[in-house]
């Protein structure tokens, strides 16, 4: 297809209007999204996960700068929460990473988390294979730091950077806990504040406590790295260290089976959309009302629907 | 069915084994589902929600006890973490709960928030139905408090009481955005602390802003309330409220339009599972390699799949 032809020779427009297609389901979606699949699959996509508030969206505007230092084309996918009260706070936040905005060398765009039959999962893959037939070296994928996204982060991304900071409370820490299965890197962000020695100190301890948690030990030892992406400290160790884990990806076989992993996620959430999609379609209010009144029951209809 | 006879006679080791099978999708799980459906839907469900840390299972053990007082039978859900690390944490929190866990007026289950296809949202519907079916008046259901795990309450839950604390900090403020829109009534715990009549008054600024914002006027105004679990302060209040609301469900239209949502809900999650469940049965290994290989794409797998 054309619109594939000019995305494959760096056209940014193409891309853009390439991703509203396949990220919104729009006519012909679905013959583009297989094309993209088809011409994609050689960037490092890399997971950008933490609490709200970390400074994920400065550390990303530092690592495109680095990125694009050494000549590296970026795509970026900010997820953001729909919400219209929240939405400004986060566009706010962003300014780090917009500042690239006009460089042809990164390209840009922000998802809506909500709304979205199939999920932000399937969106999110889609956008990929865009940025990827694009030419995009790495991708960057911000999320907005729920603790759902941060587990669907891993199904999507080949390298999960987990931030975090010396200031994190009680509350937070909690909520830490599935981070430390799916990060493949650790920073301890704002590291001019005081604590950042105990966050290292805290976070090396919880990480040892994981693996031994009836988990195989992996060859790959999770590294903690200090940073101040405000300042611009520990950048470039941190870029040495996603080049490690993208080295160590694609020498071992975790790469192989992280792919699959994704390819399996994928086919599940387009499996997902293709059957919900059609079957809400045809829930009517009767129907619902039939429900409220017990007539039926959500068995009865469901297979109703997928017989349809 | 025996079992669906046993429940109903409010027998709680049917109620247990009931909840096993339609909760893990064992066999005959599909006949019970309907059979509970079908003798549920009288409960008050309420969804107790907000960030960890605020004192969830605090406020939802004094609920129990003040429902207790009034001779009513309580249900209780609560939506566990499913990682190896968090685990002993949560339960710790949850004594409060457990304390009536011998009481015969009340039946207590966890519910693992991870692993199950078609989601957590699926099991927790079809344990309220079994609930219900138990003769329960009030079904409490807590969640663990990230971000994604409120949006999904809004859709099972008849009222969502959203919990919060005067030492929130801002990253907590951040995602407390989705609250807004889904909270029913408003709890200041910790009220003993400093802080609280600021926290009221931000909550209740937070509310306008979020009514303000585009939206239609609700009838029912969400109260925001202070209280202290810890110290049984507030709770008759808050109760007060919570019979006020279920009141106001059931008097005015939105009662209707809210089991509506729940059933259709419940409805896409039966799909999804069902489908999502055959289709991942027949993914192999030699599907995910060619797709690694780019000598396939998920839309024909997915359509193959399908057919299937």
């Amino acid at each position: 297809m054309e619109l594939v032809k000019r995305v494959r020779r760096g056209d940014h427009a193409a891309a853009s209007r390439s991703l509203s297609i396949v990220v919104n389901d729009e006519k012909d979606s679905e013959i583009l999204a297989k094309e993209f699949f088809k011409a994609s699959g050689s960037a490092q996509k890399v997971g950008v996960s933490g609490p709200p508030g970390v400074g994920k969206s400065t550390l990303t505007g530092r690592l495109i700068g680095r990125y694009r230092a050494d000549k590296l084309k970026v795509g970026v996918l900010m997820v953001d929460p729909s919400s219209s009260i929240s939405g400004g706070a986060f566009l706010g936040d962003r300014l780090r990473v917009m500042e690239h905005a006009t460089d042809k060398g990164v390209f840009i765009r922000s998802l809506a988390s909500r709304g979205m039959i199939g999920g932000l999962t399937y969106a999110i893959f889609g956008a990929i294979h865009v940025l990827e037939t694009l030419g995009c070296d790495k991708i960057l994928i911000e999320t907005v730091g729920t603790g759902q996204d941060e587990v669907e982060i891993a199904s999507v991304a080949d390298t999960v950077l987990y931030v975090t900071t010396p200031s994190m409370g009680d509350e937070i820490q909690a909520m830490k806990a599935g981070a430390m299965e799916i990060g493949d890197i650790f920073v301890v962000n704002k590291a001019d504040l005081a604590g950042k020695d105990k966050a290292i100190a805290d976070l090396k301890a919880a990480l040892g406590l994981g693996h031994s948690a009836g988990q195989a030990v992996k060859a790959w030892e999770p590294p903690v790295l200090a940073a101040s992406a405000k300042n611009g400290e520990g950048i470039p160790e941190l870029v040495r260290e996603l080049d490690g884990h993208w080295k160590h990806l694609k020498a071992s076989g975790e790469g192989r089976r992280r792919l699959k992993l994704q390819h399996a996620t994928e086919l599940q959430f387009w499996i997902q959309r293709r059957v919900i999609k059609s079957a809400l379609e045809r829930v009517t209010d009767k129907i619902l009302e039939d429900m409220v009144l017990r007539k039926t029951d959500p068995a009865s209809i469901g297979r109703k629907l997928l017989k349809a």
